[in-house]
């Protein structure tokens, strides 16, 4: 990659451009870390300051944003309407990683009643099981174990070490993260005759829509009967569990180590924050905000508010006792204070 | 399979019958989701809407439920004492998941001093080390990694990407999840001469009692010296963290991403939510109830108790205290108006 | 190994050494497990009952602690300044696991192109990607996936499992355990035209340097741009979420299942407990402890205090605040009896 300011103004479609036109950039950067041949962007307000001593070659930035002195003239400044997303519009277009080409690596292991796309890549020490159907356009990295009866959809990249259990069907254009289990049994056990835990024989599976990512070491279990299933555009963050029978509603974001207990379900575009703990057997309605930390454990009916606390409240309602809980050490002794008071003659 | 509504009955040891007798049965549902060649059951008074929807074929149900309204004449209702039991009876007979046969599947690495039972499962790229013993009826998938030193006893299973580490011991009839880590070393330091960190060897092990579950990505490590201990029946949920020379008794079942700090002891036949924290050095009683989320910071001396909070207390004096952590809000303006009314002449 | 009591004295650089200097010690453990050939230590006055009853044949103990009760006959006592130190470095020096020898296991994958000493392990089904620089005296253990373009330092072992993204560089001496990530995709997201959510390309890398543990399966993402750094010395336990653009000060040590979201920046010499959630974007500053399960919302930018709770607070508020808490129950009936007693004429 090789650019001038000029031709970075047409490719976001720049509404004006200041400064030195007759240079060339080759890499993109943060604002505080980038050198003259870097190209970076500013969007965050809370870093103006980066804005005046930045070494970038080609900043983007919004021409609605006002700074507060005047911009220094080393940096060529291209004013855009979305900086952030013109910024990884060109990343992904000059600097996006480069996957493998099609083929097999040698000791790949595909069953021979496995279907797998001419025009896939399966890396060395990859596992395919029987019967399994491998789409188009697949990359399936060294150490990931496809096992029996998978499905893999068109565009999906499957990284080392995940671990795709039978019977799971997942989408087109998915990215599993390395060391992610999907359809590991659930925990389920009912009082046995003989013994305090009998195993609950598991044989559901996952379902998994398509645009869906799932993070590095995140568990989705199979379901007892049924399916677990990820709608579309649903991303997992890292080391997340997703217990047996749950459902995940579209666009649900999820950051990391929450974990989501057995049949539960969550609706469309959710946010929820990292370390949320969610309870079996509730519903979370949609276009719900769960703030890190929080535990749930109980249904949220009313789509699109937020929350936060263990047990979660309304985001005001528990700031407001946050706030409260935090002047309890002058409270006692205003208490005391009238009991005094009211104890005197 | 293929079953009628008669067999069923004579295989769960039916109280009676109600219904139409000729059918055939060939799968298993949840009641909502059923179909009409599908056995189903009821036993979550919640879900009694979902007895007068259901289209299965059968549904196993208990003598002693008494549903508000008359069931309808779609399915057969075959009456048991114990519905869910008998119907994972059913599914484990008929439809449990099947292992592979015994046998090693090509580029299995075994070394030469390992002990294999020829009565086993190896699968591709797995890898059994030095001096390892492994039982007869035991499955090893791919992926998985058998240290040196490793006993592995009749009946376990290992899925795939399951790392034991050299010496661990690991009785019959055990599943190790996929991705579970098995004697990795604990984390141990002191403080060092010309560095913060010394590094404490971690020369100790895992002991693994028999029918113990460990869930997908669950770490269990190393002792400093001697051994981590799971007893007998022990089960373990999905990203659980088991500190070096921690033990937890017989029949004791943890869920998903709590963690567990170097050297506590967990009484037997306790129950433990998710993302529950326990710091190291303390003792859990037997039969102790833990809900999730919470902090265990000291030791639980009284058996039989149930626990919440972070700290935790005894859940009534808990659940109580969060009521009136909730009614904060309303207990400062009552506080302003009694200094008000006392500030007046 | 077999020592004497003589020869450990002269090893620990012993003050004195009391009781019977002929016998054989072959081993290490526990002082309430340690049995007559076994070598123990006594640090912690919480278990001076194991003094009185323990079976070991030499105690290793300071001569500062004054024990409550004369000392039995049975084992040698030598009295040594820091007994535990002793103690491991005994350890160490008889008893540390040992690891393979140079050379290469059959079925190992290494790219032509990648560098690899001669003087280092590569395991049965380890990979080693492009352009792959490996140095001297490195253990790359069974299924360690090494993508292109890593460098790993001299003295590193990467052990079954791990997981090292492209671009990873990791320096000397560090240890990767089981199952840990290096260098996934970090989890970024813009608000996309037509869909809620549009990958940020991630094309920054991590550089971990000298002295580094990352736990079993513990994630530590690559950066969006430029890096994510651990300096020297860090030590992090199992199940730990690193999030991209993350940097983590020298000497800082974090247990097990804490998170740390998106370009939060940890001073040197941190203590942080588990399960700890730390949020993006905010600085923490050196020598900074925090407490197990805290929640950490804003940035501490006074060194050296300890935190507590969520959202965390200095460790001494905190522990008020929590007292009070407990203390609501009986606080109510007392604003009662106020309010009666001012409502009455």
């Amino acid at each position: 990659m090789k650019l001038t300011p000029q031709e970075i103004a047409q490719l976001v479609q720049a509404r004006h451009v200041e400064g030195l036109q007759e240079k060339w950039l080759t890499g993109f950067a943060r604002l505080g870390e980038a050198q003259e041949t870097d190209i970076a962007f500013f969007a965050d307000p809370r870093y103006e300051n980066e804005l005046y001593a930045t070494q970038a070659g080609v900043v983007l930035l919004s021409p609605q944003y006002k700074p507060k002195h005047p911009l220094p003239p080393g940096p060529t400044w291209i004013y855009v309407d979305k900086p952030e997303q013109a910024f990884y519009m060109l990343v992904q277009r000059y600097k996006a990683p480069s996957l493998p080409g099609w083929g097999r690596e040698a000791q790949a292991f595909i069953h021979p009643t496995a279907v797998v796309s001419e025009k896939s890549y399966i890396g060395a020490f990859a596992y395919v099981g029987e019967r399994s159907h491998i789409a188009e356009s697949v990359w399936i990295f060294p150490f990931a174990y496809i096992g029996p009866e998978v499905e893999i959809g068109a565009g999906t990249v499957v990284y080392p070490h995940a671990v795709i259990m039978p019977g799971t069907k997942i989408g087109r254009n998915c990215i599993v993260h390395p060391g992610a289990i999907i359809g590991a049994d659930g925990f389920g056990f009912y009082k046995g005759e003989n013994r305090p835990y009998e195993r609950i024989p598991q044989i559901g599976h996952v379902v998994i829509e398509d645009d869906v990512e799932i993070g590095a070491n995140t568990c989705v279990d199979r379901a007892t009967l049924g399916a677990t299933h990820l709608a579309h555009g649903v991303k997992l963050d890292n080391l997340i569990q997703v217990g047996h029978n749950v459902r995940i509603g579209a666009h649900t974001a999820i950051a990391a180590q929450t974990g989501i207990a057995g049949s539960s379900t969550i609706g469309a575009y959710c946010r929820i924050g990292g370390q949320v703990g969610i309870v079996d057997h509730v519903h979370i309605a949609d276009n719900t905000s769960i703030a890190a930390q929080s535990g749930i454990s109980k249904s949220i009916l009313v789509p699109g508010k937020a929350w936060r606390g263990a047990p979660a409240q309304e985001v005001r309602q528990q700031l407001l006792m946050e706030a409260l809980m935090r002047k309890l050490p002058e409270l006692y002794p205003r208490l005391r204070e009238l009991e005094k008071a009211l104890s005197q003659p």
